[in-house]
């Protein structure tokens, strides 16, 4: 027993001070997510799922690292936030930031020219957490994109019905999808006479909008970005138009504002087809054609988009774009893609928050039947193979770990676990070959042969299943 | 367009000699899956998520990477592999190793008294990958725990039952369950007269019996260790025995070998415990009581387990043990725990290798229909609306994205998806307010009318899926 103890003790890793010192937290940002927060999440994804196989999508996972320099030059601005390995000799890697990068690498690392894809896996950002609004370091994305080269706006369309599918099933309240279009936005830049060079750095600023006013971030063009103050002027008459999709694109042609240049005309006949399609697709309703969308991301060259849940301030729960350029970046072959991401912590804090409303104790286990042995002096034997005859029959069956049982703690543990059937048994049942079921619910018993018991049990369980 | 081809350029990162140099794979020891192996991977996933539901667990999640600290002194002389990150300011984080420490972690954290939980995740490894083995860096992690205090050997026995569940259902063969003890083996290294500052490190010698021959072991115990030649020799007559697990017992007895150590002469009673519940739970015959197996972590302390297929080399595809000390490194609460990991990798090497053989093509998608449309010069916006309408039924649709389709074309495509039926219209079905449908399998073709046909196609659905 002392080697044991010393065992116990060594492994144990000896020196308390060292102990002492030691915080127990996960990392800045990061959360551990418990089995009901993962019954939640679980149900999600599933459901998430479902939607992106409705469309046909498959799915891939690529490394949670990459090379360093496969994320170089893709977030602009952001950059700053990935998160690095440490040099241990060998590549420079970092956390991936989002899930289009690496798909792009895959897409172009396979030469795929096509496939529809969806991804739902974690991503990583070294910015300021706000855990209570859902805003970490660690979190997870949910990315469905379509790449290949097909005709204009047709898997544009089909993203965005997508997302109206997702949202509408996953009912997150009212939502609106603004929609921009960088090639646009990048004329009226030129229209209003930004400087080529200063388009990116302009189009952020913009991008602050929904969270900035007007005020603010036309002082970051000027004094920040040094951009005439004339210039920001004439930017603000446009970033100021919204409205129904075909409502806008009238205003826009009646105000004569785009006629000087022809790449803005050209991209309003494209979105004339868009909302073509998204009528067809029943959701042109949702959308609100917005000039002052931006998207902070470098590497979308088309349409814009961004889902909002009209009915609180959570921002945006899902967003995206086309992006023709970023599977170029890794070689010849040119791979034009449209996508988006589901903002899915964001909407994990809404379901969890209706959950907390409702006081609806979610159940965690998919437990059927719960073995209670009824004498304390009980037969540990027959307890297991009767939970032994139930897993091979497939039904999901527990007990309790000790050995002499009070058969109200099983019953306490049956109801806590929401178990909806208990197998009882005590010596007077194993005389009689027999088993006695209760249905929790009803406190209903009888008694059954010992013999063939679990197709019995199986009966009552779909019985139990079909009731509402 | 000069605009929209300069900001292309801009997003493509100018500069082609960087781009020429750069290397596009994805990190050392990480690969990509592909919708085919995700397909062989989430089916693999269903089945351990069904059979560890069967026993009651639940599921958490936890970051991918922790506080370096939390990880220090848990993994033995293998704690050199772990990946850290880069210090960008802030805490000195690490890749988890495993899910063990985690789950750990977890539990002291949240000052959980019992949990039954299972984690499918990857874990990070700087170790020399072996890629065609189905070694890597990143890996998939398939672990079940439970913890908690419980009378002696049943939870470990549900862990051995489970292992055998799991390795019954996915057909990898012939296996064979080592188990040893680590208290045994601390007994008889001290009956053989080990020092007792010695027993981890001879504890990590006897661990590569499984790989490497007597002598080396030996050698590396003597040579290196500085273990007493004599010491050596008297361990060899120990580790050497293994056999089934109530004749082991007994040959053991019979021996006397223990007779001295009282805390063997324990061991071997609680092993007595044990193999009767095995035997209830009908899997005492796939258990071999090996001396030899000793298992490299340092956190063990009780039972200690190694599934291996026995007609084939790939080594373990599932281990475990019970690591009573554990959870109360990381503060004051004591949990007793025992659990397993199953190499997932490995099993999946298995498995690929299997559908490669019967080269059967992997379905990666679920879609149901495929709307074909007959006239090349189509009708665009029927074909969205008949998708709309199959999608808002809940039918999994695709379509072309061609905006002037061929026919042949299409029907390739739906038979490239293994899609079970075409939906079909052309300008006459448009007339007709009718579709027509064909089963692609049996080229059975047949007409509905377009009204409320989304019904019928779910029916032929239905009965397809019926059929063999």
């Amino acid at each position: 027993a002392a080697v044991a103890a010393n065992a116990a003790k060594a492994a144990a890793g000896g020196d308390k001070k060292k102990k002492e010192k030691f915080t127990l937290k996960t990392p800045k940002g990061t959360q551990d997510y418990s089995p009901e927060q993962m019954t939640i999440r679980e149900e999600l994804f599933d459901t998430l799922k479902t939607c992106f196989k409705r469309h046909g999508a498959v799915t891939i996972e690529t490394p949670v690292f990459e090379l360093k320099e496969t994320l170089t030059g893709k977030y602009g601005e952001d950059s700053k936030l990935i998160y690095d390995l440490q040099d241990q000799g060998g590549e420079i890697c970092s956390l991936r930031y989002d899930l289009t990068v690496p798909f792009a690498r895959y897409v172009a690392m396979n030469r795929i020219r096509n496939i529809k894809r969806y991804h739902i896996a974690r991503v990583y950002r070294r910015d300021n957490p706000v855990m209570t609004k859902g805003r970490f370091r660690e979190f997870y994305q949910c990315d469905f994109d379509i790449a290949g080269e097909y005709d204009l706006m047709i898997p544009d369309a089909e993203c965005i019905k997508l997302i109206c599918e997702i949202l509408d099933q996953i009912k997150v309240g009212n939502y609106l999808i603004k929609l921009n279009h960088r090639r646009l936005l990048d004329a009226i830049f030129a229209i209003c006479g930004v400087p080529e060079d200063k388009f990116r750095s302009i189009c952020s600023a913009v991008d602050k909008l929904d969270k900035s006013p007007w005020d603010e971030v036309r002082k970051e063009m000027v004094d920040v970005k040094h951009l005439d103050p004339a210039v920001a002027d004439k930017i603000k008459t446009f970033v100021e138009m919204n409205g129904k999709p075909f409502e806008m694109l009238e205003r826009i042609r009646k105000s004569g504002l785009c006629d000087s240049n022809q790449d803005a005309l050209a991209v309003l006949k494209e979105l004339d087809t868009l909302f073509g399609y998204l009528r067809c697709l029943g959701v042109a309703d949702k959308v609100s054609f917005d000039l002052s969308l931006a998207r902070g991301l470098d590497y979308y060259t088309g349409i814009i988009y961004e889902a909002v849940v009209t009915d609180s301030d959570r921002g945006s729960i899902a967003a995206g774009g086309r992006y023709d350029g970023l599977v170029g970046m890794y070689g010849s072959l040119q791979v034009p893609s449209v996508g988006f991401s589901i903002g899915i912590e964001r909407i994990f804090s809404i379901l969890e928050e209706e959950a907390l409303k409702n006081k609806k104790k979610i159940r965690q286990n998919a437990t059927q039947a719960y073995v209670v042995q009824l004498d304390k002096e009980g037969d540990m034997e027959e307890r297991l193979k009767i939970c032994n005859d139930l897993w091979n029959a497939g039904i999901n069956a527990e007990f309790t770990y000790r050995s002499t049982p009070n058969s109200r703690k099983q019953f306490d543990a049956a109801r806590d676990l929401q178990v909806p059937i208990a197998i009882m048994f005590g010596s007077s049942e194993i005389e009689t070959q027999a088993l006695k079921i209760k249905v929790i619910e009803t406190s209903e018993e009888f008694i059954i042969p010992r013999e063939g018991f679990t197709d019995k049990v199986k009966e009552i369980l779909k019985e139990l299943e079909s009731k509402p």
